[in-house]
């Protein structure tokens, strides 16, 4: 008789030990892109070596050069498949503080208006709520039968957030420990919260920051102004130049590489109908601003993009300051599809910015990442065991879908261990991922964690 | 014989006890717009009250309903005339701080590169360095000849880089105080730093922040990214667009009311020859970015101007965050001449922005600020009298200029007091005014002195 019941039952009645669990690792504030959290990264990572060798996996905090520390783990299993389980302990910044509603690692269960339970705080769904599913399903496992259905090795960095810096590096210096026959990452959404999804291609990435320097110094505008060149009138031409009126991204050559989806594809999404109301509305927009004559479903999976993330220069403090900057600066970042070469894309940029920049002024261009995109086979045989335990526990059958966000890591594991990956998630759309106030739903992380106990099964076969 | 020589000598040996007395009053981080300092602006004021006590004026720190207080002080002189001296004791914030070479609240003598001294503080040219000036010169008068060679109101106000909040009802409320023949003004510059000048005519300002809102929340630029409206690109079109390729301010109406100076003023103005590499190579630029076909004195002198002086949205840490902003914000202050209407204006900056503002988008404008301009009769007997005390001091003949910057009160002087103002300073272009490092050159500080004894000696006749 299979164990999974048993299995699943255990996962029910241990639900508040595992929010407890996932409270205390919240807790820990591993922002990676701010140096002055580089303890509290490490500080997570401890945490999470020390809960997996709770479980009886033989774990390590691994130095990765130049980065935060990874936390490996390696167990065997039976004579079946061995999976490589990707996460990250990291989280973004929490930024502008004023508003969260709670302090952002204080983590707490609220109730939405529509009833849902969901945990709040930074890292909730990305992505220590969603590495703590995998964890508690594979604790489940060990707790009934005594061991796990298949072979694991655990790689958890600390850098997903800025760019997993040093990981590839890392993973290639490695590669005869992590052989595996798939890897798996709990970093993605479902589609609506009724119906999981399996994620089957991750957009690539470009992040930038723009500088534009004028004057040596920050000048009066009451003596200067009317004659010297203001960096925040530069910069504001650059970033309003990189969509024309029609939505598309200006830069030259930008959608080289860039494919159509088969017509039966455009076909489904067509029957979706999912509207920029229904998509937008959420979060009190109602019309696109994406290219026009496509689809929203098509704006925001096949197509790519390009934002600026932030801006700034000048005085930006209360009340007035009648100065003219000496520099001004922006972050920029792009997702890319199919081909898009990032290297290209980051030449068009710097090809942008330099077109628009008076001849006594200056640019610098400070390049933080650059991933390509990445398509998986649909007819993996553990995506296919994915699909129908994901069917089972949610009972309705699980989308594959294509998804906006970017896990670089994914091309590496191809690339260098030549590995596929099965990217299955319980985010959801609401969930304010990188925002003030994230939450993961209660339901996103138990019935989670009984997926993933359901997929272990299912690979085990 | 004329007490005159005594009471020059009298400042030239005493410049160390004055430049203490200076550096003390420096010390006092008087930061209007920032309500944190609020108790500094008021230690401010006492400091001032006590160091005119102590040259046989009646002073007082006086409320100013809503406001920071005033220093109010009378000293009645001969029979002579009576004159108002306005100034300033609040100084702008310090940001970006880190640009400071030593910190702004503690002065020091620095000597620059072409060897000339220099007083390094925030504030110590505007306006306290120039303020001191004036007060300097009462000194020696009164150390030398036990009096006042005029009846001086002084008005030291603590709101001026605040738009002189509450200071027009405040003095319409005191008239009767603040009854005078002329209204003196020491916050204004020289030509050169051998060239002094007195201020004909001041720009008028609109200072206002506008703020962009797209959706209701911050945004995960891979969930929706390519569908949701972004702020900073709405802004960056608002602000790229305030002017045209050819340098003009593309506000509709915005030059309504600016006319052309006579063509003799642009034949003396022509023959000065100012180039953008001599007035822009100082701080590193060569090439205006002001109206084409204007001359540089115009573009700094008559003609109206629009400035971004600060932009901020979306994250600006350190590292990368993929976040579409819920809204981004920019300040922008535009400078006033000739009939040109403040409230037209700000409807012409406000029709601007909700022309680029899409539909499920919003905007909001913060009003700070408001002037018109203000022409000074050039024939005011006391100009011609304070142009023989500087040509006499200098040993070369004063400018009379028009000026960039604007000192509001000036017009509420003329409308309610019916004074004329007097507008004699002693700031250079390179003095780094509302920047970091701002700086005083000891030699404005001295012959600025010197020049004040000279003029109070003119104007008592």
């Amino acid at each position: 008789m299979s164990p999974l019941p048993a299995v699943l039952d255990h996962i029910d009645r241990n639900l508040d030990a595992s929010l407890e669990r996932l409270f205390a690792w919240l807790a820990i504030p591993s922002i990676s892109t701010d140096p002055a959290y580089a303890a509290e990264c490490r500080r997570a990572a401890d945490w999470l070596r020390r809960d997996l060798e709770g479980l009886g996996v033989r774990a390590e905090v691994r130095e990765v050069p130049g980065a935060h520390p990874a936390v490996m783990g390696r167990v065997e299993g039976p004579s079946g498949p061995h999976v490589l389980f990707y996460g990250h302990y990291d989280v973004q910044p929490v930024d502008p503080l004023n508003l969260w509603e709670t302090p952002p690692f204080e983590p707490r269960i609220a109730t939405l208006p529509d009833g849902r339970k969901v945990i709040v705080a930074r890292g909730a769904c990305d992505d220590k709520g969603q590495v703590m599913t995998f964890v508690e399903a594979c604790r489940a496992w060990n707790a009934v039968t005594g061991s796990l259905p298949v072979g694991i090795t655990f790689l958890i960095e600390g850098e997903e957030e800025n760019g997993s810096r040093g990981l590839p590096e890392f993973v290639a210096s490695i590669r005869d420990e992590l052989k595996a026959d798939v890897a798996l990452v709990c970093d993605t959404g479902m589609w609506d919260p009724r119906t999981p999804a399996i994620t089957a291609s991750l957009r690539g990435l470009v992040y930038e920051e723009i500088v534009v320097r004028c004057a040596d110094r920050d000048l009066h505008s009451g003596l200067f102004g009317g004659a010297a060149r203001n960096p925040i009138h530069v910069l504001s031409r650059i970033v309003a130049d990189l969509h024309d009126a029609d939505g598309r991204v200006a830069l030259e050559g930008f959608y080289d590489g860039v494919s159509e989806p088969p017509e039966e594809v455009k076909a489904r999404w067509r029957q979706l109908n999912l509207t920029p109301e229904d998509f937008l509305g959420q979060v009190g927009l109602k019309e696109s601003a994406g290219e026009r004559g496509r689809m929203l479903i098509e704006q925001i999976q096949s197509r790519p993009t390009c934002d600026a993330n932030g801006i700034i220069g000048g005085y930006t403090g209360e009340g007035t300051k009648t100065v003219i900057a000496a520099e001004a600066r922006c972050k920029v970042s792009c997702r890319l599809v199919g081909e898009q070469d990032p290297e290209a894309v980051s030449r068009a940029i710097e090809a942008h910015v330099k077109a628009r920049i008076p001849a006594d002024c200056s640019y610098e261009i400070i390049r933080y990442k650059g991933s390509r995109a990445i398509a998986l086979p649909f007819d993996m045989p553990q995506l296919t065991a994915a699909r129908d335990a994901l069917g089972q526990e949610w009972e309705t059958a699980p989308v594959v879908i294509g998804s906006g966000g970017s896990i670089p890591i994914v091309g590496d594991f191809k690339r260098t261990l030549n590995l596929d990956t099965l990217l299955v998630g319980f985010g959801l759309d609401d969930d304010r991922v990188h925002s003030p106030n994230e939450k993961y739903d209660l339901t996103s992380f138990h019935k989670g964690t009984r997926s993933w106990a359901r997929i272990l099964a299912a690979l085990a076969g």
